[in-house]
């Protein structure tokens, strides 16, 4: 994870489930907390860019490979890194590590769109030069 | 729970964790089902109230006490009643039951709010008639 | 979705987020009550499998598109299939539609495991027979 | 919050709801994390103790009011502090402020239970004086 931006995420009860282990769609959820924390540290408040340009990112699509579970207590590290920048889209990549043990990786593809009309919309440019 | 409004729900994986039982906060979301369910059963859309009248419900308070923890799998029975009405609030009492035991029992304060000033609001009289 | 298993599943406010449609984690979460429900009407208890067996299905691969939102209080199906079963993984494919129109689908693969030594483990041959 | 133990817990799209706001159930999620990183600091790894001495703290009881909504991309600072100790049983007080304004205030009430019988059992003598 040499370079890539990344967050430490400790694992309670809440992202657990009854296997005693992460509960799979929770690792999606640490992965926005990396992409977001990602987004401030570039200066991009998606709060406000919702609120006065009136656009927001959408899921578009979600590839995920999980090699080892996550465990209650656990200390994690979760990447995020920008892989591909279209005009209409971004594709993030994720990498969830435990002890520099590789748990869960995902790709997630969001789209822009005009939060209104619900249609794709252009990618700022501030937006655009800062993620590259 | 006769005369209560009631709904049945399922525990799934994403429920529970990993001490085996439903994680306390989630029978929260249950009771959020339950209470949206006989507000549509009385005619009321809370997505059409939000987008037209420019109303929320929120939270304003919340008393619960747990007697017993539900387990993956199980088939639960979960109530809403409205068990006292002001003019800018309403309380529902929730009952979380597995073949008629009690397990979690809940005090919901809901509070109408103006969506845009975020200031107390009075309820819509249609509303206050259909709960009565 | 002709002969898929499906169930209904209501959008609430605990399902979406402050972009105004379902957070888009949460789809695997009705995806896996569709799964749930699909292993429980062909007679196959997880929890019981859980204790008894000592075997867990973990998910081991996910690959989502998202083509159009869920909203507030949308009443939507969600659909559960087998299109592949190994000795150790089984593939769900999954479709969650509203009126028709497909908002989200996705293939999950689950690995099944010995739940004590979290390594593979052969699928029961009930299961694999009923599944079939 | 002086002398109380706090982290601040940043609210992502994952936290909030289609009223724009963090869904109710969820600031219990952010006490949850305050309670047990309290419990770190303290000495105590509940997973550890739930294995060792099969042992589970679970909620008994929770009363919650709140007073202002958390939105979007706040950063906030949730506290946990002991406010009453018995044999079987611990009471947290927990505050959810932004910029030094309380938002949201529970107590919560766990109860200490052997987790193979699920009966009450005696808080070791380690946490309670720890926690004094």
């Amino acid at each position: 994870m040499k370079g890539a931006f990344q967050i430490p995420v400790r694992v309670y009860y809440q992202d657990t489930d009854a296997g005693g282990v992460v509960f799979h769609a929770q690792y999606f959820a640490f992965m926005e907390r990396a992409r977001t924390e990602l987004l401030i540290a570039a200066g991009f408040d998606l709060a406000r860019i919702a609120d006065t340009k009136r656009l927001l990112f959408l899921v578009h699509g979600l590839n995920a490979r999980y090699h080892q579970p996550a465990r209650l207590n656990d200390l994690l590290s979760v990447s995020a890194e920008v892989v591909k920048m279209g005009r209409v889209s971004i594709v993030f990549r994720h990498r969830v590590e435990r002890a520099g043990e590789l748990l869960v990786e995902a790709d997630v593809t969001l789209a822009l769109v005009d939060r209104d009309r619900m249609r794709p919309a252009r990618m700022p440019q501030e937006l655009e030069q800062a993620l590259k």
